[in-house]
């Protein structure tokens, strides 16, 4: 997918601010932050939306759920709180089509969450 | 968990407004829609929050997700789009603390996430 952004980061083409990476996940500091902690957190392999995901993808996507728990923990906001957010196609304002989840914390949250 | 509302839907105890259920997941409508189309998906299992999660929980979480995407579909957001959101602990806006994924859809979300 040499027209992904995502996919680029995760070759090493596009440079990120990386904080993580595993031989499945990587993760990085979103370029335009909505929270003092905005991370971004990806499958290396190419998935478009939450839609291309599979049965076999359960384990794949705990993970990243996993991660981002992880990743909350080490930017101290664990215990205060954080909002894990997917975004699955246009009404939800996914702008990169390389699926991700977004960490959000260190303010209060509002709801609704958009 | 006799004081959990969440466990007390699980167990039939508490009615609700049930559009799914299986062997660990249970999803029901929230009884203040954010969105046309916003459902609340749960484990069976109590866990209180996103934080009380460990590695053998990666493929519940997952399925999770997935049955997030299904109920997508059927709801018939899929295509337009949808937004998964976790809320863990206070600042994000965590009220039940019973691990909950929202689906919200039907309608344009905005950015940020809350």
């Amino acid at each position: 997918m040499d027209d992904c952004i995502f996919c680029r980061i995760v070759s090493g083409d596009l440079e990120s601010d990386l904080i993580y990476e595993d031989d499945d996940l990587v993760a990085f500091r979103d370029l335009n932050p909505q929270a003092p902690t905005h991370v971004l957190l990806i499958p290396r392999r190419h998935v478009s939306t939450v839609n291309d995901l599979g049965y076999a993808d359960a384990e794949l996507i705990g993970r990243l759920v996993l991660a981002g728990q992880r990743l909350a923990s080490e930017e101290g906001i664990a215990e205060e709180g954080y909002r894990l957010v997917l975004n699955c196609n246009r009404e939800a304002g996914q702008s990169v089509f390389h699926l991700h989840l977004h960490l959000l914390g260190g303010r209060r949250m509002k709801w609704p969450p958009g």
